[in-house]
Formats: structure tokens, C-alpha cells, sequence
């Protein structure tokens, strides 16, 4: 929505360490595509999109949250997110941060908000360049509220209109930035207020905002479908062609619903405020309604046929929207839409990048962070090998997913983990993973299982009670359709594949009789293994380790995809980052000096099994009809 | 053999123009192996090599007629061939241009013979120079004997021995050339005839040539195995530790074997000579006696262990070393030994190439030229456009596949293509081709027919019957073994994959109803159709033309490598090409002016042909269960 955040003036403590920022380079951005292109790109597709709006929260731990919610929000495929302006001080720098860090791990495009309200030339420019030097290319260009208690003031250079912004951003940045602006279907409420400006001079406003500049407009919420409809007609009517997107802002509690419609002076249907009074005690029932008015409201905007997607205000709430778009079918149910395997990042050059080693692919941040310095990245295939290329593993902070513990996540994880005193105990937690059971981040993964384990599940429970604790595999697949909702990637019409895969730690001794085992027979003729310690010795029985592709994908007019590789390099690059994270996030759960007796044994057999056991990768090239878990019964 | 070949001191004339030379910049040479590193990694992998040698011809037609053998039993996967060195004058030119063209044409590594006899020192720098310009990077460093009625003189640099042009190659070009030195298993025959050289000497001389630079050891040919043996371990006796490729005359004709043993004074067993003498009038017998004993000794000798591979010398002859090979089961019957779909290049940049349209798959030769000033070379996906970077065609004289015609080639065309009247008689021309059936070479094909093309022929035959005429085409492929003898390639443990494929000139009706056909079902939305004509007018059913891959494989431990690929943009600079073959190749073999009315009326029909036809292609992309040639039926 278009208010600031800074109705009581607070900011936000950053949360944790600042995320590094690059320094040494700008991003290159050529490829970043503006919201305009974006759009009309999709609306060849034929395909209704939709997108969400997050606002910088107060506090750390809801800065943590956002970034969870907006990871998991991300696999609905939005269009883009946007991230509203945080007026004045570090809620700005949270704006510019937040937007940036999406962008950059999430592999989503953002669309900045940034209000001119109480703002200096100065701090527009400097607000504008800091976005475009985190890989920012759509802005959202507003006027903004004052903060609470505040009046309003114009600046020297002047920034009284949302108009002024965009005419500042054109001329200062040509067609760099692509501009959303913003409409209002039932009239500004300032304007209303004062009754300063009619709908038809806000109409005039608005044309000379996109005049100005504007690709897109955005609008305010609203909750009658008839007044939208007609501002989209009246827009059009006097010659303003840009895409009009509804801005939808779900229902989700009495209280809120009130104070917000009331602040913006929104009109609200007399049949709605009727229902939500009749609930107003009943917060599920609230929701509940709030849903099914907001599919409503979507259906008969969608059939109006006027618009080409939705924009949700999410108010950083996840239930209700996800709701409503599973009501309009826009979510896929039944159909993979992933692009590829992995989420393919939207800034750099990395879009054209499609080719990644599976070690991280349960920690894609932690890959993104270690590769970022590259100049360019793998496209079609891996080619030589890049290990040296790796940035050196570093807790990370930010972003989930392994690295350092607050005190509250410390305990959520070890709710999970316990504090084994056995090999089995350990192998146990490994098990409760494996099952998709446990509830907390596992130490070597900062995503949820894929869906597709569940297929190996029950045979990574027995490599697990057998002493092999798994963190990563995949099942093998043999020209499955691109569109089957478990394996499937790259849309349509296609087939996939993979080589199966299972990569766990073990004893030196499971280690060398899994050796022993592959070699003893010929239908283990297919396997590829290879194991490192912490100390970085090698094993391997591939004559000529090389890359191996272990995920591909055959479509109509395309050249193959490879989007996932078994790399012996980089598996040296990985095996680094995998030990490591059984001191860093695990042992570091415990209290090394202080803590009980059976921390102190856990902590001391976290750190056994980090010094005397083995990293090992096991790919089976028989993607056609082989059994990689078959050679581990031969295993006692 | 270690002959230069001038007995009569003629030098052939040079057939037809000379080939292009790379001029404007060296070939880029680092990636050619030398001949001492190919032995030792092809003994790594354990298996048994062979080699060939041939001589510069005499006369043009010799000249092209051994372009054409070379080519054939390149398909035989030899390790090397070598060429004999020519001394004097354009003989010498013509090896340095026949190994010049060998090595970038027919993806084979030239050993280049160069004897010392009777050159200054500038010469040899001269052929030195000239070898390495034209991408050699291995010589057979020979004395030579002198030509027939000349005496031998030593140059005042001293060029005696064949040791001293071998430092003489060490001294300038440091470890840039692989150096092949002459050894003789019962002695050389000058040393013997004059009594100067006991063998022993002469192996001390053979162990100089090794410490002053020779990589490898070939023997002079002979005829008694254990002579050979015991040669080899004579070597070994006194140190010399490098590999010993016994050089091996099947005794293809009598006159032939007593006139070059006797010049070669080699030990004949008695049992042989009583065989031979015994066949004497009976041409084919001596021929299978041939057979029989070369396929003897050879067993004889790969039995003995002692060396890694069969040095043929095979007086530019080919069915008597195929046999042998035959017999002793070098040659793969039953598995395929291709690397890749096409025979990949040896020189430049391009041995990392593994991408190529399918389009000159029937004319790679024209390829190579085309795409001859690339800087690098498609490597795991075809990637951006490259069609303006292809070369302009023109016709090209060398080679084989389609240049101009001399007089008797045009004969043996056009016994073949005929004197046509009717677009009928045109397609029954075509039908020949599609069938296999074909004796010359086929206008647009210098290649003869894949084998894979028998599994498809009843249906081309169909389609040029109904006016497609088909000048390329390829079935559907879905996961056959890398080793299948008809579609496999890239060694042994993989699975091989294409999308179907036919190509086809048509008339503009025709090619209307196959896109009105190809959209009237769902069932045929898997077919990416392209057309063009020699206007370069264009038609696609393809939203978005992008570069299909064709032809795939999957290995292990290794990426995907998908060697063949539909690109749309390469398709314009085919279709020039491939318009231009019409009057090239068919329209020219005609008596334009003074030809019989017949001819005359079979020009104006190729002329109409390239004026009004489409050239189309189609590629469907359902590789696992589709039916190219189905939309066809649709078409009257």
C-alpha cells in the first residue's frame, strides 16, 4: 500500500549482521528486466500473474521472518514483489536492503517503492543509487504520506507530486529504472479530504504521471469492484494505456480491516461491512470471509478481462493470499512450473546461468554468497572446473539456513537434535530429516526437502540406521513429462531425467567397504564415488573424474539443459562448507564449558565424527534402470 | 616406407586449384597431440591401435582418388596416418598439402615424413616452417634414400644421418614437433649392402636417434617375425625404451613384393617365397596369401605384447590392410567407435568442438571451410547465433562432395542424375539417392548415406515420390546404447538420443499444406517446421526459433553432449548453399549452350527448381514416441 512505515516514528533495529554488500564491482544489470518488458512479455504468454507487496518489519527476528516467508512465497512464482519505503533513516536503508537482498538470493525481481515525502533532492539521489547499485530496476514512485504527526513539506528542488518523482527519475536516469505509479480508484484521500481535487483532476494527475514516465499503474486498495472498473474505463477513456494492476488488500482481521479503510477513507461496500460485522467476534470467520470476498473481487476483475495480473498487499501475511490464489487456480497444483531445478537468480549476469553442482543444493544462499565474485557464470554446461574460483566458506548471517544461531533459534533447533550420545542417536536425527520430519533448519540444509524424497525416503532411513548419514540425493528419473508436479522443470513438453544421487557422511571403514562392494561386481559398474575427509584426502574409483550431469532436461526448440552437476572440484570446495557445519551448526547449539554433562559428550562426539569420518558422493550413471542403493546391502 | 617418392624424378602435376592456406593467422596448434602422448594414453586405455601410410600420387586423379580413400578408412579410426615425404620440388608440396589437408579435413593426425636426403638446410627450416603452418605437429624424421642416378651429397650443415635432422628439429623447435625415427629390424640396407654397419651399429645409431629426440620407433617392413621380436629386444637390451610400431607390407601383388624386397634387401622366409611362387600367375591368390600371412605375422607379433600398435604401409591401397585388420578384429563389426556423430576436427581450436548444425552433415567439408575463421569453436551448446560469422559459400574444388566438376567426373554424375524432363523424373533421382542406390556423388552430399538413413527409407522414398525431395534426414532416436553400431557414438556405458529429421526442397503449394497440415491436429505440435527460399523469403510455425538440439548423449561421469543441433539462423546460411548446389552440381553438368535439347530442357527445369522451391525443415520434437513422416498423409 502506499503508506510509509513510520507511523510511530520508531526504527527498526537491524537485524544481525549486515548481509555483505558488494564493493569491488558494480552488478551488472543489462539483464534485469523492467517491469513494463516484464509484463508484456507475460501477457504473450496469455497467463494471468500476480504479485506481492512486503513492508520492512520493526524488529530483527520479523526481518528473519519476512525473509522465511518471503523464500517460501517466492516458489508461487510472483511476478515481482515490491518492498515499500521506510521514510527517513535506517527504515529506508532496511527498504534498500531487503529489496536488495531479495533480488540477489531469492530469484525474484523487486520493485522499490520510494516516496519524495520530507525527502531532499539529496536523499532521493542517494536513495535511487544505492537501489541501482544493489540491482534495483523498477521503482515504484510515489509521494508518500508524512509521518505521523508531521506536516507536510516541499522541498527546494520540489517533490510535491508523485509526478515530480517520476520526472526526477526520467531525467536523472533515462529509461534505467522502470516506474510504477500509483491510481486511485476512488480518488486520493488527501484530495477527498480537503476536497482539493476532483476524481477528474486525479485522473489528469495520473495521465501526467505516466506521461512523465509511468510503465505501470498500481492501485490503491479497494473493496468495489464496479468503482475499479470504472476508473480502468475512465483511465482509457482519456487516453492512458499503460497495464492498470488492482491492488488487492485481503481482509484479514476486523481491527485492521477498519483502521486501514478509515486512514485511507476507502469505500467499502454496504453488504461487506454488513458480513464482517456480523463476524467481527470471530477472527477465523473473519478470515474465512476475507478469502472468499477477495476471490470474489479477483474473479469478476479477472473476467472483466481489463487487467493482466493481480497485486496483492500482503501486509507480510501468507495464509489469506495463498488462499485466494489456490481459489483462482492461479497456484499450479498438478503442474511444475519451476524453471529449472533450482531458482534461478534474477540479478548479475547470473540470469543466463543454468548450470549449478548439486552440493548446495539445500543451501542455494550459501552458493550464491561463494560464487558471487565469478565474472560470469556456467551456461549450458560446466565446463572446467572452477573450484579455485570458490569464495571461501563464512557463516553467513542473514537469510536462514545455517549460519550462527540467535538464542531462539538455538532452541528451536535443538528441540531437533537433541544431544545424541551415540553414533545411533546422531544417525536417528539424520533419519528424522530424511522423513521430512523434523521441524527445525538441519544443519546442512536451509531449504525444506524436495518432494521427490520422499520417493528414496524409506531407503535413506536404512542407509541412515546403517552408519551413512545422508544429506543430499535425489532419485534416479528416466524421461519423466517436464510438467510432473514432483521432478518436473522447464515448462512444457518436455522430458526430464536424473541420475540418482546420495551423498552422506561415514566411518572410514563404511567408506572403504562401500569401495570394496562397488568394485566386487559388475552391476556396480555404474556407480560413481567420491569420498574427502576433513583433512582433505581422496578417494575415488572413477578413472577419469570429470563432470557429470546428473540433472537434464530435453525440450522442443531448445538446446539441452543441464541445470544440475556432480563436479569432483567442487565436491573439495563443498566438503569444506559440510564439515564445518557440523561444528558450526551443531556442536554450536550446545554450551561448550558450561553446558551438562551429555552436551559436553555430544559436543565431543560432533567433533569425532567431524575429524575421523568421510564425505561421500555416489552418483549412478544407470539412469535407465539402475538401483544405487542396492551396493550398501552388500555392507554389513 | 622409407622411400621418397621419386624414382623417376617426375613431379605429379598439381590437381585442380590449390586448396585455401590459412593466411591470415597461424593455426592455433597447442591442442594436437604429439604422436609419443597419443601412444601413451591410447595405451592407457589398453586397447591395440593401427596406422596407415600413404604416398603422394603421381597425377591429379591420383590425387583425388586418395583424398576419397583416406577419407573411407578414416572411418576405420586409425591412430595416425603418415605421408611420405617427396623429395624435391613440388613433390615435396604436394606432401605438405596432402598432410596439411588430411589433418583439417578428414579429422585424422598426420606424421609427416621428411628426409634430409639431397635438401640444404634451408629447405628443411622450409618444410619445418610450412608443416607447422599447416598444423602438424609430427614428422617422420627420415635420411631417405637418393633419388634414382643421383649420388648422395651432405650439405654443409650435415645432414648425414636421420639423427642429425632429428637434432636439427629438437634444436629449432625444442619439443613443438612428436618425432618418429626409422629402425631396421635386419639392418638398413645400404649399411648392409656395402658391409660399412654391422646391425649392431646400426642399433647404436637407432639409440642416438632416440636420445636426440625420438619419440617413437617405426621399423622398415619386413617379412620374418622373429626377426622383428628379436630386433625389439635387441632394443630393449641396449636401452632403448621407446615404442617400437612394426612397419607392416601385406604383399599385395607378386611383382611388387620381389621388386621391393629386393630393394629393400629384407630376409624373405622360404615358406613365403614358396607360397608366393607357387601363385605367381594367379593375381587373386596372391592377394588372399596376402592376406593370410599379414594377418599372421600381425598375430604373431600383437601376441608377443611388445608393441602398442600396427604400422600399415599400404601403398595407397585399402583392401588388403582392411582385411587383415578384419581378420584380426581391429576393426569393430559390431560396436560404435565414433566419438562423436561427426568425425571431429584435429587441428585448431576445434578438437574442443562438439556442436554442429545438422545441415552440412552430408557436406562437412564445406562446413570446416565455412566456419574456418571462427575464433573458438561451439563447445557443449551452440549458444548465440553464429550465422554471420559463417564464411560466403563458393564453390570449392578439393575433396570430394560437390566442387566443381572436372570432365570425368561429370560423366560418372551424370550417369546418375540424367537428363530429366519432369519434376517426376527429378523425384526419381532422388529416390536413387534416399535408397542408397546412388553411385556418384549426390549433389548435396559428399558423404555417402548413414547407415541409420536404411531404418527410414521406405518413408523418404514415399516422400520425394510426392514431390518432398529429401536431401537430409535422420530418425528418431530415444535411448539406444552409445556402443549400437548404427546410431552409436562417444564410447562405451552411455545412451544415445534423436529427435527426428528431414530436410527437403518443395514447391510452395507443398510446403503450404504441410503447415496447414502440421496445425490442423494437436497430435502434430511436436513438428518445429522451417522454410526458405532462394529469394530468402521465410516461414516458421515456431513462436520463438531457437536452437533445437537433434542429436544427444548421455554418459558417465561426463555432461551432456549433444553434438548436432537445428539452428535457425545457420539454416539461412545453409539454404544459400544448398539453392546454389542446384546449378552447381546439376545444372553444370550440362552443355548449357550446345547440350541436346533434352539438356537443355533439364537446365530450365533446375533452373525453376531454384526459382520457385522451398527448401524446409522439420524436426520433431516428440523423440520419444512421434512420427515425423505422419503429417505427410495429409498432403495429396
Amino acid at each position: 500500500m502506499y503508506r510509509s512505515n513510520t507511523e510511530n516514528g520508531d526504527s527498526p533495529t537491524l537485524p544481525l549482521r549486515r548481509s555483505p554488500t558488494p564493493s569491488h564491482r558494480d552488478y551488472n544489470l543489462r539483464e534485469v528486466p523492467r517491469i513494463g518488458d516484464k509484463i508484456a512479455a507475460r501477457a504473450e504468454d496469455g497467463r494471468v500473474f500476480f504479485s506481492f507487496e512486503y513492508f520492512p518489519p520493526k524488529t530483527g527476528q520479523g526481518v528473519v521472518n519476512l525473509y522465511e516467508r518471503v523464500d517460501r512465497m517466492a516458489r508461487l512464482e510472483p511476478l515481482f514483489v515490491d518492498v515499500t519505503w521506510g521514510a527517513g533513516g535506517s527504515t529506508s536503508e532496511l527498504t534498500l536492503e531487503l529489496s536488495g537482498n531479495i533480488q540477489r538470493f531469492f530469484g525474484l525481481d523487486v520493485t522499490m517503492h520510494l516516496t519524495c515525502t520530507n525527502m531532499r533532492e539529496g536523499q532521493v539521489r542517494e536513495a535511487l543509487e544505492e537501489a541501482k547499485r544493489r540491482g534495483i530496476r523498477n521503482i515504484v514512485a510515489l509521494r508518500g504520506d508524512p509521518p505521523a504527526g508531521q506536516e507536510w513539506y516541499t522541498c527546494a528542488e520540489g517533490f510535491e507530486h508523485g509526478r515530480d518523482l517520476v520526472q526526477y527519475i526520467r531525467a536523472h536516469y533515462g529509461d534505467y529504472f522502470g516506474i510504477v505509479v500509483a491510481g486511485y480508484p476512488e480518488g486520493h484521500p488527501a484530495g477527498l479530504l480537503d476536497g482539493k481535487l476532483t476524481y477528474e483532476q486525479e485522473l489528469h494527475y495520473l495521465k501526467e504521471k505516466v506521461e512523465c514516465g509511468g510503465d505501470v499503474i498500481i492501485t490503491q486498495m479497494f473493496y468495489d469492484v464496479e468503482r475499479f472498473l470504472q476508473f480502468v474505463a475512465d483511465c482509457r477513456a482519456i487516453g492512458i494505456t499503460v497495464p492498470i494492476l488492482p491492488g488487492i488488500l485481503p481482509i484479514q482481521s476486523y481491527s485492521g480491516f477498519t483502521r486501514m479503510t478509515g486512514f485511507c477513507r476507502t469505500h467499502v461496500p454496504p453488504a461487506v461491512l454488513a458480513a464482517l460485522d456480523e463476524r467481527k467476534d470471530d477472527e477465523d470467520a473473519v478470515k474465512a470471509f476475507g478469502v472468499e470476498y477477495g476471490t470474489e473481487m479477483c474473479r469478476r476483475i479477472l473476467k472483466s478481462g481489463l487487467v493482466p495480473g493481480l497485486h496483492f498487499y500482503t501486509l507480510n501475511l501468507e495464509s489469506t493470499v495463498v488462499a485466494i490464489l489456490e481459489n483462482l487456480r492461479l497456484i499450479p497444483k498438478f503442474e511444475s512450473v519451476r524453471s529449472l531445478p533450482w531458482r534461478p537468480a534474477t540479478i548479475d549476469g547470473r540470469r543466463s546461468e543454468d548450470v549449478r553442482p548439486i552440493f548446495w543444493a539445500n543451501r542455494p544462499k550459501s552458493y550464491l554468497l561463494r560464487t558471487e565474485g565469478w565474472d560470469d557464470y556456467p551456461n549450458g554446461r560446466w565446463g572446467d572446473y572452477r573450484s579455485p574460483a570458490y569464495g571461501e566458506w563464512t557463516e553467513h548471517h542473514l537469510l536462514g539456513g545455517g549460519g550462527l544461531y540467535t538464542a531462539a533459534q538455538k532452541e528451536r533447533v535443538r528441540t531437533v537434535l537433541g544431544t545424541p550420545q551415540t553414533l545411533a542417536e546422531i544417525g536417528a536425527v539424520f533419519v528424522k530429516y530424511a522423513r521430512g520430519e523434523a521441524a527445525a533448519p538441519f544443519p546442512w540444509a536451509g531449504e525444506p526437502l524436495s518432494p521427490e524424497t520422499a520417493w528414496i525416503a524409506a531407503a535413506l532411513e536404512r542407509l541412515n540406521r546403517h552408519g551413512f548419514l545422508t544429506i543430499n540425493s535425489q532419485p534416479r528419473v528416466n524421461c519423466a513429462p517436464s510438467t510432473d508436479v514432483t521432478v518436473g522443470w522447464g515448462g512444457p513438453g518436455g522430458y526430464v531425467y536424473q541420475k540418482a544421487y546420495v551423498e552422506f557422511f561415514c566411518s572410514t571403514s563404511k567408506m572403504e567397504s562401500l569401495f570394496e562392494a562397488a568394485a566386487s561386481s559388475p552391476e556396480f559398474a555404474a556407480l560413481s564415488i567420491y569420498a574427502i575427509n576433513a583433512a582433505g584426502e581422496q578417494r575415488t574409483n572413477v578413472r577419469k573424474p570429470r563432470t557429470n550431469a546428473v540433472t537434464w532436461g530435453i525440450f522442443p526448440d531448445r538446446e539441452v539443459i543441464q541445470p544440475t552437476v556432480v563436479c569432483p572440484e567442487s565436491f573439495k570446495a563443498w566438503s569444506k562448507e559440510a564439515f564445518a557445519l557440523w561444528i558450526q551448526n551443531w556442536a554450536s547449539i550446545y554450551d561448550h564449558e558450561q553446558g551438562t554433562p551429555a552436551e559436553q559428550r555430544s559436543v565431543q562426539l560432533i567433533r569425532d565424527i567431524h575429524d575421523t569420518f568421510w564425505l561421500v558422493n555416489v552418483v549412478d550413471n544407470n539412469f535407465v534402470s539402475g538401483d544405487i542403493f542396492k551396493v550398501f546391502a552388500l555392507i554389513s
